[in-house]
């Protein structure tokens, strides 16, 4: 239960050098989020923030939007197989006269992969449980405040550092004057699981429609990672590689701004180029 | 249905251009996964090689293990919200005598993170349903065999050099002599498709087991590639990035070499060292 763990490690050199060291290898295990005593998902994870990881997994997923709506949160019991405590599930209970999550086999292997049958028809779907609109926030960002934001980001990758085995995002507010506020940074082995620790994070905290906020990824941005963002109102998202197709698409749909290869010295935007300013 | 789309995109340089561009996205459309006209999974992929990939996904799941399991297997009928022709669905119908995949609500939960609650009794769970035994694998692979190998798989990720948003995953057979034989390279905006078009590709031409086979991967190495790999009969997994904690923990159960950060000058051997010789 540890996000990172030591491991004996033999590198070998195209000059025929055979060095033994210890390398520092990524954690990842299962995580287990049930709801009400059922089972919704299991998903390989770094170690870590589980608590926010679960409950941004059922903000993406439209069960949660408020923390009040939450009524406990924690891990569940359990051993592993040694007889040791488990912490590879955490439970959640909502609070009284939340909807439980449709846990249908048809619904299951939709939201499995956040989407639908097709780019048209799970945009409309997103579109249909997306609670918060993004395309009204009027947040504009300095272009030199954009191009700041990957360096930022790649200064608190811890577990990268040590591993180089991680995804990491950061959720930043722009401020009037000054620079963008940094609130949270996760890592995590899944890209997914980064964004979800942020964004249950902000849901946690109350932070949730995320407004006037850039979500700064270390990778690149799918499809499900704007549907993420959008999920929590974020109205600006950046990645420091490409976006996908579909992510374009999504992100154009919902009146998100997406970047993508931000890297310091320039950026691409995608669409909702009209809010970076400068 | 193409695995790249041209999109106009800005891009802002900290020096205050702005230059107007086409820029080439990697296309990213879901796929659903039909066995027997049930609907077992959907996921993100890059289209194209759809029907390994396909094969793949069932491989790994333990539903097929041979290609003369699968009675029938294209694109199922289907149109898109505008009318066209959906190319979206894979359908698959099982030969006769093969067990129907089980749909249950909690195989569901566990085979779509391909793993149990914990890190061992995952292990367990998938040593149990592996056909192939990697370990009485004798390859031997010469150490700049190994290192030639990510260049070889870079040369031919023609779809991430037009997008750079997109993994890679390729079969190399090691030869007694001379260099090993590239056997098949595919791309997708997943890693897990990546290689699961590969190992599809694989079953569906008869070559499974894929004994003295190096599996390369552009990224990183976690659990569930590994896992695929031990299905598929692969002896050697071989990354451009890092492995995880539980990626080693499995490879080293299952007898398989795993190598990480293989970089042209340098690797890290973290089990199976034996088999890297030279």
């Amino acid at each position: 239960m540890r996000a990172t763990r030591r491991h004996p490690v033999v590198r070998l050199g195209a000059d025929g050098s055979r060095r033994r060291r210890s390398d520092t290898l990524a954690g990842e295990e299962p995580l287990e989020v049930r709801v009400g005593g059922m089972s919704l998902s299991v998903t390989m994870r770094t170690p870590g923030d589980d608590v926010d990881l679960a409950l941004g997994f059922l903000l993406s997923e439209g069960v949660l939007r408020s923390p009040d709506q939450v009524a406990t949160v924690g891990y569940g019991p359990g051993v592993e197989a040694d007889g040791t405590r488990s912490y590879n599930v955490v439970e959640v209970t909502l609070a009284a006269g939340v909807p439980a999550p449709d846990l249908s086999l048809e619904r299951r292997v939709y939201t499995s992969s956040s989407c639908g049958i097709c780019g048209t028809s799970s945009i409309e779907a997103v579109r249909k449980t997306t609670r918060y609109d993004v395309a009204d926030d009027d947040l504009r960002v300095p272009l030199a405040e954009v191009l700041s934001l990957p360096d930022r980001l790649r200064e608190r990758q811890g577990v990268f550092d040590r591993t180089g085995g991680v995804h990491a995002a950061a959720l930043f507010r722009v401020e009037d004057d000054g620079p963008a506020e940094l609130l949270c940074v996760r890592e995590d082995v899944g890209r997914h699981n980064a964004v979800d620790k942020v964004l249950g994070w902000a849901l946690r905290t109350d932070l949730l429609p995320a407004r006037r906020c850039v979500l700064q990824l270390s990778g690149r941005a799918s499809f499900e990672l704007v549907q993420k963002a959008q999920m929590a109102g974020v109205p600006v998202l950046a990645a420091v590689s490409a976006p996908s197709a579909l992510a374009v698409d999504l992100a154009a749909e919902a009146g998100m701004t997406l970047m993508g290869f931000s890297r310091g010295d320039s950026v691409n935007v995608y669409t909702g180029g009209d809010r970076v300013v400068g």
